[in-house]
């Protein structure tokens, strides 16, 4: 696909428990699907540790590099929660306490101690983001969107996100299962894919049943054009005896 | 976690389709623990598109940065399969045909055309990595490691690499649930990590029966240590009236 003026984001996860293997991280598939839907190109994702360095370069690389950057985890109140700190400090600002998010936190749980403060605490600058399911409330300051790492509030932040967010057009696909092996298709599909710049073409191998085949998915802005893609496609699957299928 | 000396490691999950929404990672978090057993840190990964200045750009940073970088997908006979060009670029070494990996192609598919040879070129310097599932081999070059994104040969790449890897010392961990709200365990928790810096400590909330509590998590080299910890971990829950059970 070329792009014309595509918005562009990066989704940075924040947490050792991914890196661990503890925990299957379940929100950066949320983001593709959800960006695609806005047109804004999720153009790169990073995993990365509780260490405060590392979070705050790649925080400032990654903010200078895309349109919008998103954050997952890290915004609890245990110790090992610093991402609020790392990005005060990415952009060379104070953390300081928001007498917003302490009156969020005090209708959620009138036990307002230290450790709980500390989700109050947010840089100097930022906006609050609406946590409608534990209160605690994540932020933006300039294109940098920080959210909870629990799936049910990212996703609720996310939502509450989208109207500051500028559109893109709208990334549109179509795609068919086609049962030929990729190292059979491949010399027609990239053909397709050479003359039709316009559109990105995917092959994703698959094995169902015992029998080998793939998913080719054209993905684009304009509808005719990945019709037309996709169609020429079916076309070139047809006369491989590969009986394309649409899915999408 | 102080680490003594822990080799490092860096993933770079190469695809389009997992940035789109369409494929959901199913790689990471097996190479976390993998790694862990081998006492390898996973300390970051990357998710990156199809591009070929973004690889590149990604890879050669990454090389430098860690010990190990395991990349997966785009190593098959599509168009979009660009990875194996990238690394032989990111190295400035050429891509040359590899007679024993086109033998070993031509053992599973006699129709050996133009897309399936592609799969048999790798950079020159290059060690083939053997895939008992496809025959399609990946390669390893220098300290890069080149997978197949599909999940079973992945992990069947991953087998055939361990024995050319550095282990370090293993990383131990322990855990115990614990039924006490974060905001309430955040206080003791973070004096037992401040006084144990020889351990990584981690807490992970959940809501479970409509009950809320974090998973608590120690991580260590030493057995002894991480025991000692987590049983003053347990002693401080059992303090809270949160009813800690060892977990693991």
């Amino acid at each position: 696909m070329r792009p014309t003026v595509q918005p562009t984001a990066c989704v940075m996860i924040i947490g050792n428990e991914i890196l661990s293997g503890k925990t299957q991280d379940a929100n950066l598939q949320f983001f593709g699907i959800e960006l695609a839907k806005l047109g804004i190109q999720l153009a790169e994702a990073r995993v990365v540790r509780d260490d405060r360095t590392m979070i705050v370069a790649q925080l400032n690389e990654c903010r200078a590099k895309y349109t919008y950057v998103f954050t997952t985890g890290g915004i609890g109140p245990t110790h090992d929660d610093i991402t609020a700190e790392c990005v005060a400090q990415a952009f060379g600002v104070p953390l300081e306490l928001d007498e917003d998010a302490a009156a969020r936190l005090r209708r959620g749980r009138a036990d307002l101690n230290q450790a709980r403060l500390k989700m109050a605490h947010v840089p100097v600058g930022a906006i609050l983001i609406d946590n409608p399911i534990s209160n605690a409330p994540g932020f933006r300051i300039g294109n940098v969107f920080v959210f909870a790492g629990i799936p049910a509030i990212a996703r609720a932040m996310f939502a509450a996100s989208t109207p500051q967010l500028h559109a893109g057009a709208q990334i549109l696909s179509a795609a068919l299962d086609v049962y030929a092996r990729e190292g059979d298709l491949a010399e027609p599909l990239e053909r397709i894919a050479l003359a039709h710049p316009e559109v990105e073409i995917g092959s994703y191998p698959f094995a169902r049943d015992g029998r080998f085949g793939a998913a080719l998915v054209v993905r684009g802005i304009e509808r005719a054009a990945v019709e037309r893609v996709i169609g020429e496609v079916a076309t070139a699957m047809e006369a491989l005896g590969g009986s394309p299928v649409r899915t999408s």
